[in-house]
């Protein structure tokens, strides 16, 4: 599967630069939730440079896997997992064409 | 390949409940943001709730996966593309075992 | 009051740039998330760089105070109202020595 | 000065709960961070909860203060001299009626 080569390849690549003591659960959360704001940035005044996010959006998803891998979780596992809770609070008949969180529908 | 199977089963997620209309690139970076802070409470006072940043990084992951379908890029291509960015600004040489940003290296 | 100069003198700022067009509550919600995160990135591989941090959190306070002007809003006058909140959920015998969030309490 | 009175308010609550300990530059920073990503989410679908964005706009500024207090830095005095510096990467005659950033003004 491509995601084995992907998960590997970054593997290789913290490896190679001893940055495994780096990558605590905690310093890879901060670093998603810094690397999304670089991603909202791209946005931030209404307009929209579709060519940086493309880039900031794949460092989100970088330290994503890398936290899943951490986690030991494999990152298409827990969407689809999480699809389902997803799912059954929002039924297609209470949310269809409604952005209203589940807590209100 | 999985990612494919990913990527339908989301849309049709939303193709069902006809939520492409609120899905606009914008509207998916303010919500990855929203929810890696979700995720980064897991981590807030040094504890580390490991439980709830598995379904936290769920999120997180949906949502960048939502917004490359919209934008027309594959997650893990972009992801290996960024890297190779990336190996050129940190030379194992230079970064091995530090955690200094490239511009300070 | 010393808070007066300070709104009176962001107003300035913003007035002779022409900058009302782009501070939208919504814009400027996204500017504070966005700085909020330059000011994790002086912690985020665990280190501190506190030289740093003082100056992204004035810029988070000044995106705080340009909103709380928008809405006009007192950014004191709503820190003490929102205390009183807080208190009630965490009650001293309850919460003290706790990080524990209050509805497990 | 009103400002005392608030950093005193704050002080007092937090002393009262025995929370300086969880009060490091650090969570306080990952905590300006979750409160901000709430306040986003106030106008996360293009819809705009101008009620709670006040509540969560209160969090902010209260972590904001704490921080500021922990790091021994008045709020205004930090905000007017960051304002200073931007006043300069900014100039009137080069920024008015643009959101561009001032490394491509």
């Amino acid at each position: 599967m491509h995601d084995q080569t992907v998960r590997d390849t970054l593997r290789d690549f913290v490896a190679e630069r001893d940055w495994q003591q780096f990558h605590t659960p905690e310093n890879l959360a901060k670093s998603i939730s810094i690397e999304s704001a670089e991603l909202l940035e791209c946005f931030q005044w209404g307009d929209a440079d579709l060519e940086s996010a493309r880039d900031e959006l794949a460092d989100v998803l970088t330290y994503c896997f890398l936290l899943a891998d951490r986690l030991k979780l494999d990152p298409e596992t827990i969407v689809l997992a999480k699809l389902e809770t997803t799912q059954s609070k929002y039924p297609v008949e209470k949310a269809r064409g409604r952005s209203t969180k589940y807590d209100r529908l």
